[in-house]
């Protein structure tokens, strides 16, 4: 494993997906196989205002690495720094602490309804979900390091490692150095009050409030301060909004606002359409967006009126904010929609915009319901 | 909801997805929709002895029901029985307690690689975890409420709600009384130490161990002895093995024999095809049966050669037994096999035995790598 280049450029051209377009007509083996690998959540466990262990989303690259203990682990922060620094677990966590609520959505999710699909995980709008995470603010032990002028980029290097489209790298990520120096990052060690399990990164992970899941790298074993644009596969070989291949696209950062709701009644096993009883039915949901930004307003629509639900009230900075609603429901077929809007003004679409890799879907959340 | 019936047999044409069978060529958005909301283990974590909290796999009919707190609740033992019972969960904690470490598969573990295929979770290999379950023996409760001359099935029902195949129901499964007067059979309320998860039954779900998961019902809130052979859908409408639509079918009972191995090396992103590197090659694995029965042997192939993995110690009865290998990688491409055999002699085979509902395929574990 090259331990101080993250990134070999050297393809393996067998390990090549290559970059054929998937199209309605059915999901391909490999992409069940990554929906079965990876998790989303379950709508109806929205009504969790934390979402319970084991069913927040994830998204794993790569394999999850065997870590049985981080007695041999240790952080290193180093590159274009003053004072290069060397800490183990048990050092982070006497660093001052802090704990925030935080509801993290992949960039990915909703990819399943774009059309042509991007030849990846093919969520449909569950990969979300919320925690309490405890670490240490990074702004600090960079201020520690010391960056020295020059610096242009912070790499955060992870110990998990494999191909994506003929590249063969560890998972690295990088924020400039004024998003890293940002109040609320955090160097978190613990999920709802335990440690890290290992499929959320234990023993350390980065937490970038605000923004999709991809910036939160798992399994962080090396922090590095570069004096150059970094060039890493998950910064600019993906994750970036194109329509095309050729355009060099723009980067994915925050999440974007979105709503999601409770579906009513009870489900059909294979279709999970769902069937309700005529009358008054309590409807509930999540609404959040990127960068802290409130929630301003969900809608909800049955046949294509919207009327305003109502909000809990506003929840930690970087939570999904619960909101209510009551439906009349009549006999017959209908569609419910939610879609919610934020302080600075933007709103859900009705329908996705495309995107080549399938990011940044946040078209409004449509159940299908049979009133009986 | 109906309390005394959980089967209602007033079909729901609108939410019958008819039985329409899948092929090869592409997995429907239903299916993969499944894929995201069920959850599979991630091979890797085949290391852990005990699967970490929130990778056992998860098979969820309908929606996990929103159960707050035990408060309210009580578990309801009836119908043939002398003296029914009723008992709050601190009255179940009153009573004596086991912990077993088990083992458990979904029935439809590998479903995915049958052709013609079956509109369900569309499993590759991943349906399977191993735990340690605390609860009381169901024996015990029901000597305490007596069984009655002419009990025939012991039904367990459950608080979840759905159709399936137009036929809206509660889960529920029923044992023999014998099956159900089982040493090892019980009422169980936590899974490794701690209070059930919400979606692996909260408050009290049934284990029984040495069988498919489907017998080990989540969210059990009642028990009643009948005096006639339980026909609810969970327990004739599927889980039996067929290979025509018309047959009546054999019902699915204990796991069979099976072995899954650690994919070795690094993966590609979207085929999860591996690259390792050439030479030694540490190859793990984990095999277990029904019923408890020992595994006698397990048997990795490359280029088509079995020869037999070391075996771990024995470990608790209904546990999976670890095994290791040692292969000399040389460059090129390669499928690695492993099989298991149980101390009865069965033995997985080589390729998958067809089955209308897609239920009990132990073939071999194949696992593709290219060695650089």
């Amino acid at each position: 494993m090259a331990n101080d280049e993250s990134l070999s450029r050297a393809h393996h051209p067998i390990l090549h997906p290559g970059t054929r377009e998937l199209t309605e007509g059915g999901f391909s083996r490999e992409e069940v196989a990554l929906a079965n690998r990876n998790s989303g959540t379950l709508l109806e466990m929205l009504r969790h205002d934390v979402t319970p262990p084991g069913l927040h989303y994830l998204l794993i690259h790569f394999d999850v690495p065997y870590v049985p203990s981080a007695a041999d682990w240790a952080l290193d922060i180093g590159g274009l720094v003053e004072r290069p620094l060397k800490l183990t677990l048990d050092e982070l966590k006497r660093c001052p602490q802090r704990t925030l609520c935080v509801t993290l959505e992949c960039a990915g999710n909703g990819r399943a309804a774009i059309t042509p699909r991007s030849p990846s995980q093919p969520w449909h709008t569950e990969a979300v979900g919320t925690a309490e995470w405890t670490g240490t603010p990074l702004k600090a032990l960079l201020e520690r390091a010391g960056m020295v002028a020059g610096a242009r980029d912070v790499v955060f290097h992870a110990s998990d490692r494999g191909f994506d489209c003929g590249v063969e790298h560890d998972y690295a990520r990088s924020l400039t150095p004024e998003q890293a120096l940002g109040d609320d990052v955090l160097l978190a060690w613990a999920m709802n009050g335990a440690a890290l399990l290992p499929q959320h990164g234990f023993p350390l992970r980065l937490l970038v409030p605000g923004w999709y899941g991809m910036a939160s790298v798992k399994w962080l074993n090396r922090i590095e301060v570069i004096d150059r644009q970094f060039d890493g596969f998950q910064q600019v070989g993906t994750y970036m909004y194109r329509k095309t291949a050729d355009e060099q696209g723009v980067p994915v950062t925050t999440m974007r606002v979105r709503s999601l709701m409770v579906p009513p009644g009870i489900p059909d096993w294979y279709t999970r359409r769902r069937l309700i009883e005529p009358g008054r039915v309590e409807l509930f949901g999540r609404a959040w967006s990127g960068q802290g930004v409130p929630i301003a307003k969900v809608e909800v629509a049955a046949a294509g009126h919207w009327r305003e639900a109502r909000l809990d009230p506003v929840p930690d900075r970087y939570a999904w904010r619960g909101c209510h609603f009551e439906w009349h429901a009549t006999p017959g077929e209908h569609e419910l929609m939610c879609r919610a809007t934020d302080a600075k003004g933007e709103t859900q679409p009705i329908e996705q915009r495309f995107d080549r890799g399938g990011f940044g879907n946040n078209a409004v959340h449509r159940v299908q319901v049979t009133v009986r």
